[in-house]
C-alpha cells in the first residue's frame, strides 16, 4: 500500500491510497494512470517525499505505507502544502540504553547506584508491610545453577498485571499513571505524610529507574510478581535480545506477553536459566512479592562484584544507613533506639564451590560513612532550613573531635573525591582546613536515600567568620553534615544529584532554625550565634591536644 | 471487543475475542454461555486479570482490548499458565521530559547547555559546507512579534522529510538508524577521520539530544527544514499540548504530521506566531537550512536569557572555543591562524523596543574561561597520552607566571565550583596551591567540544614530588590544561560529563609523550623529566617577584 499525491495541478492535490501487491513499477503506474485519470500522452514522475525519482529497481525497494507525489517533473515546486503522516515511536534503546552512560560518574560506583533504583523499589513496594520488610539482593554465579544472574526480591506488596504492564512503560510515573483496568477503581497519588529524615519510603518518581537499572546491570529481565489479593503470578521479560528480533522482523518492538501462572510453576523455565526453579519454589511460602530478575551482566561486572563485594554493599549500607538504622543512625556503642526499623536487606552471593556463599545484612556494615560520622562525633548540632517556596530541610552537624595526637574526622577509603590530599604532602600544612580537608560538610539524603553526588559545601553561618573568629581555624573543620529533604527538592532522573538544593538553601530568603531534640529552640533564634557557642562548647570540651609548655627535664621511658 | 480465557477446566484453556458493542453484562453473559458452551446451570465468573469480579458497573468502564478469565470461581487457581498480550509504548513523557532535569547540576548554566545540544547539531549539519557556517541562536521576546521563541538556525545540509521524522524517534542515533525510505541508498555511518584537537564537528551520539534540549528550553518545537536537493521545505511540530490533547482523545500519541510546503509559503502560520512568516521569508535565499524553533519559554528562563546574556554567551563561546577559534584558540594579540574557521555562531535577542536589539558573534567574546587561560600563558606544554585500548588524547599545559605582585593564573568570575575560596580567609595563606587554588589543572573537550561537567585534577608526572623538589611548591600552582578526546571516550547522553576519562587516562598501562609542534619528542621520552625541566624554565624565565634583599634606606615617594 502506497499513499499517493497527485501534486500536478497547481490549484488542488488529491490523495489516493494504491494497493501494490503483486506489482512491479509498470503494472502500478498503469493503476496511477487510470486512478488520477492520466491520459496517456501526459508525462509525470512518481517521487518520494525526498524526491528521489522512483524507477523500476527503487519500486522494488520502497517500504510499505510510504507516501509518494506524482508531479509534472521531478522538480515541480508544490503548489500547495502536502500533510504526511509520520509515526515516531521512540526507539527501544530508550529502555535498553537508558541506563547505559547514566550510573557512571567517572566510572566509580554505577553498580551500586544501580542497584539502589531496585532497592528503592522495593523499599516502597514493603512501605505497608505490617511484618519484616524483606529486600534481598542475590546474586547467583554458580554456573551449576545456569547463567549468572542478579535478583532483587522483596516480600512487598506485588504488583497486578495491568500495574506490571505500567511498570515496563518507560517515564509512566506514579503521577501519571492509571493502576486498574477499571476506571472509577484508580486512585490519585497522595504525598505521604511529613516524617522525621523524610524516611516516607516514597522513593519512586520519574518511572524510569527499574528499566534504567535492569539495562545497566545486564541486557535482560524478568519480572515475578504476585499481589495479596490474587492467586496468581504474573511474569514479564524484557530482553535487548528479544527487541532486536523483533525490530528486525519488523514486529512492533512494544509489543509483549505476561505469563500469568499458579505459584510454584516453573514449568515455563528452560534449562540455562534453571536457578528459576528454586526461586519459584519459594513463592508458595508468601502472600505477595516481586523478584527483579537479571541476566546478561557482563564478565567485568561480576569479577567486580565478587571482588568487591565489601565495598560495594558498604557503598549500598551507607544509601540506606536511616532506612536501616533509623533516624538515628547506626551507634555502635551505647542505646539502640528501641524503634529500630524492620528492614532487612540482605545481600547474598552464591560462586562455583569451593567458594562458600557469602551473606551479608546491610545492617551489619559498620564502616559506611554515616557510620564513620556518627561514631566519632561526641556532639550534634541539629536545625533546619526552610526555603521561601516552603521546602524543608533537617539538618545535622557532628563534632569531631582532636584527641592527642590526631583527628579524628573519619577519612572516606575509597573516595577518590580529592585526589590531591591522598598523596600528602608530608610536612606540609594542609592548610586551615585540616580535619575536614577540601571535603564538603554535607551528605544530602533524599526521602531518606542518601543522592551520592550531591554534598553541599558549607553555610555561611558554619565558616569561620573573616574577622574576631575566637576559635582556631582547625575547629572550624571537624564537623561533617548530614541534610535531609523529601521530594520538593528535586532529584536528577538517576537520583545521582540534587538539581537546586545549594542553590535554594543559599538563597537570602532561607531561614535557619536550630532544634534541640527535635524541638524548636526560639522563635527567632540566631543560628549563627548558636552555632559558634556549640562549637566552642565542643572545643573546649572535647578536643584534646597535647600541649609543650615548658621544659622539665628529660625521661628516659624504659618501657618501649 | 474483549479477550476472554476460558480457564474453567483443569486440563484446557480456550479463548475467544468477543464484541460487546451495544451490550450490557447480561448480554455480554449471554454470548459467553453460547460460545463457550456453558450450560445454563452451571456457574462461573468473569474477572480481569488482577481477579476483580466483572460486576454490572464494572462491565461498563472496561477498556477496550483487554482480557478477562472465566473462572468457577473468584479464587480458583490457573491450572495452565495464560499469556496475556500487552503494549508498553514508552509514555510521551520520554520527550517531554527528558531533558527536564538533566542539563542542571546545581541549577548552574542549564540553558548553556541545553542550547549546546542544538548548537551540536548544527555543528554536524555544516561541517560539510564549501562556504561559511552560519548558526544562529535567535531570542525573539518582542510581543509584537508574537509569542517569545527561542530559534537556533543553520545554513547546514538540512533533513529530508524520513530524516526529520527520525528526528523525532527517541535514541534512534546514526548508529541504528535508516536515513532513506529505498534500503539501498541506506549509508552505514562513517567514523571521521582523526583530526588535531578531535574538531570533528560529529557531534552527535544518542539520538536524544534535539528534544531533550527543545523540551527542556520550552514545551513545543518546530523543525523548520531543507536539502539543497530538493525544492520542498519539511515542517515538524512537536509539543507537550498537542500529546496531552491526544493522550486525553485516547489516540496515538507518536503519530504526527510533517509539513510539505514551497520555500517562502507562510500560509499555515497564526498570528500568535507572525515571527515565523520574516523567518519564513528567509528561506528562499538558502539551498539548505535547519530552523529548530522552540517555543513556551517559561518567563523565569526569558528573564535570565535577557539579564545574563553576557553570562550564557560567554559559557557557549567556552564550550565552542575551538570551533570558533581553531586549533590555538583565541590569542589577542599576535598572529592570528591562517586557517581561521569558517565557522560563526550568532547570538541575537529582539525585545520589546525601545530596547535595543542585541547581537554577538561568539568569536568576538574574550573573557571566557580558555581565552583568559591562553592568554595569561607564558609558554605551553603538549603531550599525548595513549590508552591501552588504543584511546588517544591530546593534552595541553599552560604556565601562568607570578608577575611582580600578583599570580596572572585567570578566576573565574562565574564559577561557584569552590565557594570556600571565594570568600578569601584573607590574610590567611591558601596553602600550597595558590594560584590554581582548589580547582583540578584540567577541562576536558568531546570531539572538539567543552564536556562542562568533567575536570581532570592532575596526572601524577606534574604533581610536586613529594621528595626532592627542586621548584617552590607555587610553582606546580601555576598551570592550566586543555584535554582533547574523540568519541572513543564516552560523555553521558547530555554531555555534560565524562564516564570514565580520568580513570582510563590514570590506569598504569597509559603511556604519556610529550609533544613539540605537534611533532613526537623521543620514542621513550620520559614525560616527569621533560615536564619538570619546562616547569624550571617556566619559573626561572617568567616568574617575576619582588625581593627584599637588604635594607638600604626609607625613600619617600612624592608621587602618591
Ligand atoms: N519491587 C516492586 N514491587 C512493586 N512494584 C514495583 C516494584 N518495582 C517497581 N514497581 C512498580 O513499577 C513502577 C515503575 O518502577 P520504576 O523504578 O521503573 O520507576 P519509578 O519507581 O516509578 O520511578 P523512578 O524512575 O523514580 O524509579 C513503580 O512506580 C512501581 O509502581
Ligand atoms: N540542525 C540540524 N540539521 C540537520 N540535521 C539535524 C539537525 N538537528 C538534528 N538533526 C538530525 O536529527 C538527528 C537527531 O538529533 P538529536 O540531537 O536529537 O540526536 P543526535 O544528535 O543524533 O544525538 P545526541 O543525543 O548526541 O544529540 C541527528 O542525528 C541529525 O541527523
Ligand atoms: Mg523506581
Ligand atoms: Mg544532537
Amino acid at each position: 500500500m502506497l499513499h499517493v499525491f497527485d501534486c500536478r495541478s497547481k490549484s488542488e492535490v488529491s490523495r489516493k491510497t494504491l494497493g501494490t501487491d503483486g506489482l512491479d513499477l509498470k503494472g502500478f503506474l498503469r493503476v496511477v494512470h487510470q486512478e488520477f485519470f492520466i491520459p496517456l500522452s501526459e508525462t509525470f514522475v512518481l517521487v518520494t517525499t525526498d524526491r528521489t525519482v522512483v524507477d523500476r529497481d527503487k519500486f522494488e525497494e520502497l517500504q510499505d505505507g510510504i507516501t509518494l507525489w506524482l508531479l509534472q517533473h521531478k522538480d515541480q515546486p508544490l503548489s500547495a502544502s502536502i500533510e504526511e503522516e509520520i509515526q515516531f515511536v521512540p526507539h527501544f534503546n530508550t529502555l535498553v540504553q537508558s541506563g547505559a552512560n547514566e550510573y557512571f560518574v567517572e566510572g566509580h560506583k554505577s553498580l551500586p547506584c544501580a542497584f539502589a533504583e531496585l532497592v528503592d523499589n522495593a523499599l516502597s513496594a514493603t512501605a505497608k508491610n505490617t511484618g519484616i520488610r524483606t529486600i534481598e539482593i542475590r546474586l547467583q554465579f554458580n554456573k551449576a545453577d545456569g547463567k549468572p544472574s542478579v535478583t532483587v526480591l522483596d516480600n512487598g506488596c506485588g504488583m497486578t498485571s495491568k500495574q506490571l504492564n505500567n511498570w515496563a512503560v518507560y517515564r509512566l510515573s506514579k503521577f501519571t499513571r492509571a493502576s486498574s483496568t477499571i476506571e472509577s477503581e484508580n486512585v490519585e497519588y497522595v504525598r505521604p505524610a511529613p516524617v522525621p529524615r523524610s524516611l516516607n519510603s516514597d522513593i519512586s518518581f520519574f518511572g524510569v529507574g527499574g528499566k534504567r537499572a535492569a539495562f545497566h546491570i545486564g541486557d535482560s529481565v524478568r519480572m515475578i510478581t504476585k499481589t495479596a489479593g490474587s492467586p496468581d503470578v504474573h511474569e514479564l521479560v524484557l530482553s535487548k535480545e528479544e527487541f532486536l528480533r523483533k525490530e528486525q522482523n519488523k514486529e512492533d518492538v512494544y509489543k509483549g506477553t505476561i505469563l500469568n501462572r499458579k505459584p510454584g510453576d516453573s514449568s515455563h523455565v528452560t534449562n540455562d536459566e534453571r536457578f528459576l526453579r528454586s526461586l519459584i519454589t519459594e513463592e508458595t511460602g508468601n502472600k505477595s512479592f516481586t523478584a527483579v530478575v537479571i541476566t546478561g551482566v557482563c564478565l567485568e561486572d561480576i569479577d567486580y562484584l565478587k571482588q568487591h563485594f565489601l565495598e560495594w554493599t558498604r557503598e549500598l549500607a551507607h544509601i540506606y544507613h536511616y532506612y536501616i538504622h533509623g533516624i538515628d543512625g547506626n551507634k555502635l556503642n551505647g542505646e539502640r533506639s528501641v524503634d529500630r526499623p524492620n528492614i532487612d536487606i540482605l545481600v547474598t552471593l552464591r560462586e562455583k564451590p569451593p567458594k562458600c556463599p557469602r551473606a551479608i545484612n546491610l545492617r551489619e556494615v559498620d564502616d559506611d560513612m554515616q557510620t564513620l560520622y556518627i561514631n566519632s562525633a561526641v556532639s550534634m548540632f541539629e536545625f533546619r532550613a526552610t526555603t521561601s517556596n516552603g521546602g524543608t530541610v533537617e539538618g545535622i552537624l557532628r563534632y569531631h573531635p582532636f584527641l592527642y595526637d590526631k583527628e579524628t574526622y573519619p577519612k572516606d577509603p575509597y573516595t577518590a573525591q580529592e585526589p590531591v590530599a591522598e598523596d600528602d604532602h608530608e610536612n606540609e600544612p594542609e592548610g586551615p582546613n585540616q580535619a575536614r580537608g577540601k571535603r564538603d560538610i554535607f551528605e544530602c539524603f533524599w526521602n531518606g536515600r542518601l543522592v551520592p553526588y550531591t554534598t553541599v559545601s558549607e553555610f555561611d553561618w558554619c565558616t569561620r567568620p573573616i574577622k574576631g573568629a575566637s576559635l582556631p581555624a582547625e575547629c572550624y573543620s571537624r564537623f561533617s553534615g548530614v541534610l535531609f529533604t523529601d521530594d520538593r527538592f528535586q532529584v536528577n532522573a538517576s537520583k545521582l544529584k540534587f538539581m537546586d538544593l545549594e542553590l535554594k538553601l543559599k538563597n537570602k530568603d532561607t531561614i535557619f532554625t536550630t532544634f534541640v531534640n527535635n524541638q524548636k529552640t526560639s522563635k527567632r533564634s540566631n543560628i549563627e550565634k548558636e552555632f559558634t557557642q556549640w562549637l566552642e562548647t565542643c572545643h573546649e570540651n572535647f578536643d584534646k591536644q597535647v600541649k609543650f609548655i615548658e621544659y622539665l627535664g628529660t625521661i628516659t621511658r624504659t618501657d618501649m
